[in-house]
């Protein structure tokens, strides 16, 4: 079992859920992150996609006001059985890769076991 | 060592934590995430519950007005010895299995080493 | 490749990552995490630095109304290669380290792969 952690833009998040959805992989979860990749950022595109739609202003706002420099974006976590990487990594690259720098990373971690607390079952069963 | 990480119910989270600090695991961390399982969520039943005590109104209408039809949840962070994992494993389900679709996942992660950042300690005895 | 994930003080978040920059790391990520070591934490502490500027208050004030008596930190997240790991980690120790509890930890974590969305390159080259 593998966990692919996927840092995306925050309003590729619905896209990407039913991309996986729909190839059977629903159990997932989502968090809010502020990050940063290796190039910096070019603060007045951000600042011209406040007026567009891309990022919506509060976020940014948020993003300026702690100083941080980062990129508001979301980290999506799936657990997989380790023949299902590929196809999880290649569905989410689909559905994010614009060819653009802020596409995002995905990171695949080893998991050693996954427990069901329902019912205590473990490993793939679990998932 | 092992990173022990539990996707659990908001409301759950104190009770966990008392159950855990008791036997003597203290040190932990706290993330709110926004998660889904396998099952297909069943919004009229939250809707319901809002009006009741298990899930807060604010953060359902987060929930609904991103548009994710996720979950809001509470995933808890422990770092504990090998031996410990099952003991740890054990607490989290019997303090959150209520035998209801909902009640959770448990991930369990190897950990490569840890470090106390105020004395540079390494190992077990930084957990 | 490692992941080097720091529960770090809140308002320590700006000058690690400048640290960390000057050395080259600029590809991160940091959340937001509710945390407790082995030490029992004094609140009366807190309250003081309260009307400081250690903590500001939202935030504190967040953690007493969920009850939770957890103190907010800030989790770093950084992907690096086996041979950077201890580099890093000495930044964030000497960056962080003020002899105090709750200057925070460091935990290692193996990684099987890293993909850029962008371009799917993987592995070393794509962190």
């Amino acid at each position: 079992m593998k966990e692919v952690l996927a840092i995306i833009r925050m309003e590729m998040i619905s896209k990407t859920k039913e991309a996986l959805l729909k190839e059977g992989f629903a159990a997932l979860n989502c968090r809010k992150v502020m990050g940063r990749g290796k190039k910096k950022v070019d603060f007045s595109v951000i600042e011209n996609m406040v007026n567009g739609t891309e990022i919506s202003s509060p976020a940014v706002a948020e993003a300026m006001s702690e100083g941080h420099r980062l990129v508001p974006k979301r980290l999506l976590s799936l657990v997989v059985a380790d023949q299902d990487v590929k196809k999880v990594v290649d569905i989410i690259i689909e559905t994010n890769s614009k060819g653009r720098p802020g596409d995002g990373k995905i990171f695949v971690m080893p998991i050693s076991d996954v427990i069901r607390i329902r019912t205590g079952e473990t490993g793939e069963v679990a998932i």
